[in-house]
């Protein structure tokens, strides 16, 4: 049985997680029913997930090709950056064998007047892409937005090249705000612009 | 005597000042020499600068009209965000009788592929304002930017009702890249856009 508050808020993400398509929010632990058409569970990140993580993660950041994070990054400045204590919130996607697909992270974009606007960050490994986790993540980052109270999200620097992104993006409702010129040097692209991408929630 | 690198780049940010006007850079201590046009002078904060600068900073953000910063932030967290240790760089604006009426941080807004872009964010003590000390910190920006090899300064969240700050920034060469709809949340006029501004150097 799902369990929401009244206002269709999940009430506790430490002990729920998401799955894609019809059947939204389980408990963490019920982790062999599955969704028919959709092979990803979604749940909190815990401490012993990041040796799954890192490796991906490490990789994605040193082609830099996608992320404003310095290419050399080690696994301590990673797990420190990326693992968010309450509020923020970090989560995995886990697929039917078991596999650490893909991580988010996700929390407010700026504080005081500005901290009903969410952002999040998405990384799913390379070797299992096109399978539909990036949406699944970006699905839950917004149902975790709305659910507390946040009243838009914010990405504030999506490669412009990055057009896997770019469109998936666009296609779960968010517009490119601007784009500034030249403000990620691409290894293979040059200099491209970054996008700054929005949506209502 | 002005001392300058061979590329006109200032070699210790530490030990000189900006000066408003034609005479650009000198020691910091010469605090007496006055560019006779300009009545600031803008040199490296210091640890104990800090009991100055808090009043008008704490106001700033309290009164939550132009910065997505906690209302309720406390010195300690103020200082250590606004305090930056190299490569960041904070700086204060003293006037002709060593008030100390503004600063200014600047550092790079992004890592690694997206490092060769600047931000900088400026406070100026709403008592002393429309002196010029705004357009004085924002020039020094620039050229601390230009000097340290960015080719670019963004701000990332500009309140769009501050108009004092957009204009000043337009004059200074920015642009506004894009608005995020009603992403601050203004006392008095509600929901209001932030504008992300760009110029290249």
């Amino acid at each position: 049985m799902l369990r929401f508050a009244d206002d269709g808020r999940v009430e506790d993400y430490e002990k729920w997680a998401y799955w894609p398509g019809k059947l939204h929010w389980a408990p963490t632990r019920r982790r062999r029913r599955r969704d028919e058409g959709r092979e990803v569970l979604i749940r909190p990140a815990a401490g012993h997930d990041w040796s799954s993580m890192w490796p991906f993660m490490r990789r994605i950041v040193a082609d830099g090709e996608t992320y404003s994070y310095d290419r050399d990054l080690d696994s301590g400045e990673a797990k420190t950056m990326w693992m968010l204590a309450p509020p923020g919130h970090t989560v995995v996607a886990v697929d039917a064998d078991s596999a650490l697909v893909g991580t988010a992270k996700m929390h407010r974009n700026q504080g005081g007047p500005g901290s009903h606007v969410a952002t999040a960050s998405f990384m799913v490994d390379p070797e299992r892409a096109r399978r539909g986790t990036g949406r699944a993540l970006g699905e839950y980052a917004l149902a975790w937005a709305r659910s507390h109270g946040f009243s838009g999200m914010q990405f504030n620097a999506v490669v412009e090249t990055n057009t896997a992104a770019v469109n998936l993006w666009t296609s779960l409702g968010f517009s490119v705000i601007g784009t500034v010129p030249g403000a990620f040097r691409h290894p293979r692209h040059g200099d491209v612009g970054l996008h700054v991408m929005f949506r209502r929630l």
